[in-house]
This record gives C-alpha cells, sequence and structure tokens, in this order.
C-alpha cells in the first residue's frame, strides 16, 4: 500500500499517568502502518502546530527503549496547551494558519490525545476540513484522570488514580491511627465538576480497614454542619480516627467552593476557577469546631503523575486505544473519539470503538446519583464493582538508580 | 537453654513505612529466642505498658502471613505515643509503676522503636532498673524517617522515605513542565531541624532530569530575597519550569519558621511547633513577587507512610535490625541503641552494632555543611553518594484486589 501521507500526533489538557502510553501506542502503530509516512509530535498540542515545532518520532524511535520508556513515563512528554480553539464563524484565519500548516507537512492523519476540552479541538479541525474538503483523518483519543467523558466507560489515566488515591487513602489511613486519641484527616481529591477520583477512595476499603470514613462528591451539596455532624456520629460510634475525602470541587448550596475563603479566584484560559486549598480551609474549620487537630491533606499532582504505581490495566488499555485510533484513522474515520465498551462485568472486557466526537466534546460525565448512598456521604456497591477492576495489575517499571526511569523530551 | 522471662515490645514517636519491619524482625527473632518466654507487644508504646494494654504476639503469629505482612505494613501497628517520661527524680512513681508491671509480666526484655524522643525513654527506662537493681535488657531500636539520630550512619525509615521522595520530586518535575510558560513548583518536605529528607529530592535528577533545581534546608537560613533571586538567575539561564524544595523546618535569620505566617503555633507534648503550610505560605508569595503562578505542594504524611513504594535496602535492614536488637539483648546488653555502620562505600555494606544510648538520646544529627553547596540551595556529590545506596532496591508487594495488602490490630 502507497504511503497517502504524513501524520501528527499532539497532546493537551492536564497530564496523566498514562497520557504517553497512548501516546506510544499511536507512534508505534503509526510508525507501522504503510499508509503513514513521517510520524510528527507536535510539541505543546495544537499551539505547536501552529508554531511548527515538531519532532520527528521516527527519529526518537530509533533509541532504545524509546517506547517501552515512553509507556511508563507519567505527564505528557510532547507538552500540552490549554488553547482553546475560536468558534470557526468567529475567526477563520486560526484554521487556515492550522491548514497551511498541514499542507506545508502533507499531513492527513491528526491524533488528539486530551480530556474535554481537547475533543472541542477535534471536533472543530474535523469540521473545519469537512468545509474545505481538506483530505484528513481526524481522531481523538481519550484521556483524563477526571473520567468524566462522555460516551467512554472510562477514561484513560482515571484507572492509574484511581489506584494511587486508593493506596495513598489506605496508607493515610493506618498512618492517622497510630496515636490514641481522636483524630480527623480530611483528603482532596481533584475533581471540579465530576467525584470519579474522590470516589475511587472507597476503593481503600478491605475487611480491615475502614478508611476513607466518608466520602464528599461535587455532585452532591456539601454543608459544614453536615460533615460536622457526620463526624460527631463515627466518634459515638466509636470510630477513633476518622478519615473524610473531599473533592476539590465540592460546593455549598449557595455555590461556593469550600476552598473560595482562600482562593486566589484566578481562572485558567478555559475560564476554570483554579481550585485548591480545600482541605486546608475544612481542616482548620474542623479543628476550631471539634476542637482536636485535624490534618489537612491536598494529594495535589502527585494523584495524576505518580508513574510508580500506575494500574497496569490502565497502561494496557491506554496504549491500545491509542492503536486503535490509528486502525480507526486508517480505515477511514475521521471526526471521532475512540471510547470504551465494557462488553463484560464478570470477568472485565472492554472492547474499543470509536464516537462520533460531536455527541462528546464539552459534554461532563457525573457520578450517577444512584451510585452515591442516600446520606450522600459516600459511594454504593455499584460505583466499587464499576471502578475495581480499573486499578487491577500493577505495570512494571525500569528502575535506574532506585528511582523510575523516564523519558524527557529536549526541548 | 532455659526460659528467662518475658519481652515486651513497643513502637514509639511518628510512624514510618518500616517501623513494622523492625518489630517484625524483633517479633520473630523473640518468638525463636529459647531464653524468651511470651512477646507481648505494648500498645501505645509506654502508655500502653503502663496500662497493661498488652497483644500477645504467638497467637497473632500463627495467621498465616502474619509476620510477612507486617513487615510491609506501613505506619505503627502497635500503635504510637509521644509520651515523655518525667526525670527520674522528679516523678519516681511513674517508673515505679512501669516496673510493677514488668514484675508482674515477668518482663526481663524490653524493646522500644522509635527516634529521638523515643530513645530517652530507653535511657531512662534502663537506668532506672540499674538504680533499682531490676534484671532487664532494655534495647533501643531505631527509626525515624528525619535520618537524625546520632552515631548511626542512618535510620530505618529514611531510605524508603527519600525513595519515595525522589521519585514523586521527579514525577512532579515531570508535570510541572509540560505547559509552555514559566513555573514554579514549592515543594515542602519533612524535617524540624535536619533536612535529609528534602535533600533526598536531589536523587531525583539524572542526565536528563533536573529537577529539583533548588534545595532549602533548615541547616541553612532561608531568605525570600534569596530564593527569589535564585528563581529569577534560574529563569534567566533559560531554565523554564523551575522546582524548589524546601525543608517545613526552614527559618528566616531571626528564628522564625517560614510557614509560621498561617502555623496554628500549637506545639506537641514534646514542646515541637506543630509545622506546615511552608509551601502555601511561599507559594503566595513567590506568586505575587515573580507575577506567576507558583504551586505549593506538601508530601505531607504521604512521605512518610508510602508502603505501595518503598526502599528494599531500608526494609530489609530494618528487619535485621530488629532481629540484632533481640540479639544484643540475649547477649546481655541494656541500655543501648542498635545502630549502622557503613563498613564500605563501594559496594555500599553496613553491620550492626550498639552504642551506649546516652550517647544518643536527645541529640540530633545534621547534614554536614561540607554536604551542602555554598550558595546554601544545593547539595553536594557527597550527598547523593551517601544516601544513593539508601534507596536502591523495590520491596515486592503483595496485592489484594489492586490496593496493598497491609494487616491492622483490632483495638
Amino acid at each position: 500500500m502507497a504511503v497517502r501521507g504524513n501524520c501528527i500526533v499532539g497532546q493537551s489538557g492536564g497530564p496523566t499517568a498514562v497520557i504517553n502510553a497512548s501516546l506510544s501506542g499511536v507512534v508505534s502503530a503509526a510508525l507501522a502502518a504503510e499508509q503513514i509516512g513521517k510520524v510528527y509530535g507536535a510539541v505543546h498540542g495544537i499551539e505547536g502546530v501552529m508554531k511548527k515545532q515538531f519532532v520527528d518520532f521516527s527519529e526518537l524511535a530509533k533509541q532504545a527503549d524509546f517506547l517501552e520508556t515512553l509507556k511508563v513515563t507519567p505527564a505528557s512528554f510532547l507538552g500540552t496547551c490549554r488553547f482553546k480553539l475560536p468558534k470557526i464563524e468567529d475567526k477563520k484565519e486560526v484554521f487556515e494558519a492550522i491548514f497551511k500548516v498541514f499542507e506545508e507537512y502533507d499531513i492527513k492523519f491528526f491524533f488528539y490525545i486530551g480530556g474535554n476540552d481537547s475533543m472541542d479541538t477535534v471536533a472543530k479541525i474535523s469540521r473545519y476540513a469537512k468545509m474545505i474538503n481538506y483530505d484528513i483523518n481526524v481522531i481523538g483519543v481519550p484521556k483524563t484522570v477526571d473520567n468524566d467523558l462522555l460516551c467512554t466507560d472510562h477514561t484513560p489515566g482515571f484507572g492509574s488514580a484511581a489506584k494511587y488515591i486508593a493506596a495513598t487513602v489506605r496508607e493515610v489511613g493506618l498512618d492517622s491511627a497510630v496515636y490514641d486519641k481522636q483524630t480527623v484527616s480530611v483528603i482532596e481529591i481533584m475533581g471540579r465538576n465530576a467525584g470519579w477520583l474522590t470516589a475511587a477512595a472507597a476503593l481503600a476499603r478491605d475487611e480491615h480497614l475502614a478508611a476513607p470514613h466518608l466520602i464528599y462528591l461535587p455532585e452532591t451539596t456539601f454543608s459544614d454542619d453536615k460533615i460536622i455532624a457526620d463526624i460527631k456520629a463515627l466518634f459515638d460510634k466509636g470510630v477513633k480516627n476518622v478519615v473524610a475525602v473531599v473533592s476539590e470541587g465540592a460546593k455549598y448550596a449557595d455555590g461556593r467552593y469550600v476552598c473560595e475563603d482562600v482562593g486566589t479566584g484566578a481562572t485558567d484560559s478555559f475560564g476554570h476557577k483554579q481550585l485548591s486549598g480545600t482541605a486546608a480551609v475544612l481542616g482548620n474549620k474542623l479543628s476550631s469546631t471539634l476542637g482536636i487537630r485535624v490534618r489537612g491533606i491536598e494529594l495535589s499532582l502527585c494523584q495524576r503523575c505518580a508513574g510508580h504505581f500506575t494500574s497496569l490495566t490502565d497502561v494496557t488499555e491506554a496504549e491500545m486505544v491509542g492503536k486503535a485510533g490509528v486502525a480507526e484513522a486508517l480505515n477511514g474515520g475521521t471526526g471521532k473519539m475512540m471510547i470504551y465498551v465494557r462488553v463484560s462485568e464478570n470477568p472485565y472486557k472492554i472492547a474499543i470503538e470509536s464516537r462520533d466526537i460531536d455527541t462528546i466534546a464539552n459534554g461532563e460525565k457525573m457520578i450517577p446519583r444512584e451510585w452515591i448512598n442516600e446520606a450522600g456521604n459516600d459511594v454504593t456497591q455499584d460505583f466499587i464493582n464499576y471502578a475495581r477492576p480499573l486499578i487491577m495489575g500493577e505495570t512494571p517499571i525500569v528502575y535506574k538508580d532506585g528511582v523510575p526511569n523516564y523519558v524527557k523530551l529536549k526541548k
């Protein structure tokens, strides 16, 4: 089969522990495809396309173990961006510029690995290509620790973050119980509007370990009085060391975020408020109300970039979905995002399919209300059954001098 | 050989990822020792002795895999305390009470696993025993992530925390570099007076990865002007994403802690100030001065209890030092702490010996000034050479449902 043209792959949005596994999957499949010539990586996503900042993966892949090491390296190897493309009608010149680059580099395939906002880019690029009749296959490869993309059973990155969170909450639960006194630990977990990662803390429990005792998600309304009553009720029941996990996006009935008391009020380029400080703010409040020391712990970036402790299921699927994206493009698909479909619960089994990007971009998937208990302070067994398979298996890591060996792009 | 009497083992001070490996070592050696009858665990350290709260390890060890699982379980299985024994002259009745329990339970061996403050307990108990001619062997088994005990080459717990910190700083370094803009990340690491753990972040570097770029230890004087100048100098040199690690105990020239602006001013029962918030306070200051977003990350408890990612060297040594403590007691030793002696640099090799507790208790070992660079913002290769062997090797973990399997004491 003759070479049809070259391809670009880019990464966008916040990094995850497995976004490079998807990149590795795209690159290895693209390098193997007879229809594809050069395999370019766009540095910093669509911004790199506009600036013609490319790396040549045919060259990089010549290094021994490059793709294997890339597969287990966290964060975005190519760099990422939060650039939001304008509406086509509003600023056509932006698209003209992008497609001029596509023409110059003979790009016939464009793969974009990202979350909600990145799928908006995929949607617009593929729509514009159709408008101007430019022959290109544009495919979105999902990625987000937040697990909030529509249509797909789950997102690459979620399982690894969930596994890290489960282990860490279990460990903090043990650590917080060593003194012979009542304690409260408040652990802040990522999730602006969807509580999937916070809910994943429930996977820390087993028949011996009860932490986390309380789980507060953005899908329900947060209340200071409620959490205080919940903690007191646990103390009354004889629980001595309460661990509560709270989403960074926890909100009061009036719509204010819990963290807003100290928040900077800053917004990112998509207009999202910068959230963090929920654990600190809440810890101080609880401490003064309950009259005991309350420890606030923010898992921060560590939860999304912990390459040293990823889910083998997640890494394997993330690589597969990258490869499947290339197969879809080679098959003529465009304007689509690859998705996971759970074809069997027990044993857990997924299939990878594709869906029209317009049904996905800019939407958000929340935890169904029936997976949250009535009191709004825990998840149900249905959630556990859903999430458990996604954290199974441990990825083998190559160590160098006692630290995981990762690759980094020389920019 | 006839049974001479029973033994008690206790844990004290802050938990670590390997304090239970030492406990497992003490327990397995004590169970195997013909001179030792019952092997009691004191719940919550010396407080448990006074309250006669004991567990019987002969019973617990009947569970399959109990000692093996205990060995890799983080935090203090027996629970711990921060109880400071009074001076013997001041409150003799406290010691009379303790020794009444010793007599009642026929205790001839007492093992106490802990840090600086716990070694004070070992010193006082052994001194009182000599005063009243009570036949008992009292041995301190070292433990502290802080690595600040005198006489010993390093402390059990340090290597695992250092390994976790190195991997996490490397991962945050990758994560912080994904956007095409200048960023500063400030990572707060444990260490009140001694900067060993913060210094361990230097182990994150390799020939590709430069983070952490700046290291501030409590052994040197912290200055806002200095860190700002250091960051600007890096920006001028073309470093785009600066990662600075700062000890929670970083102090200004006037003796104030960096975190004191928001600290609660609370002190623990040993009179130590509660520190935390350094990353947040500093992050805000830097952000307003530099005019860019600065992310403050506090590794918090996670760095000391990360059982999912421990140093095999550390776990192995921690178990060995527990066993060696029992051997020392059986050999007639008392009033001693076990120590590591580095007998060879290359290949790394240690011997386990003992030292009189009075030369150790209440002292603190700082990083030697010559292991810190002249500018006071980095460590030297000598520190790296010292610390590297301590993080080598990965401990095999048994997983259950995707999360490390740990044991917990039913209290």
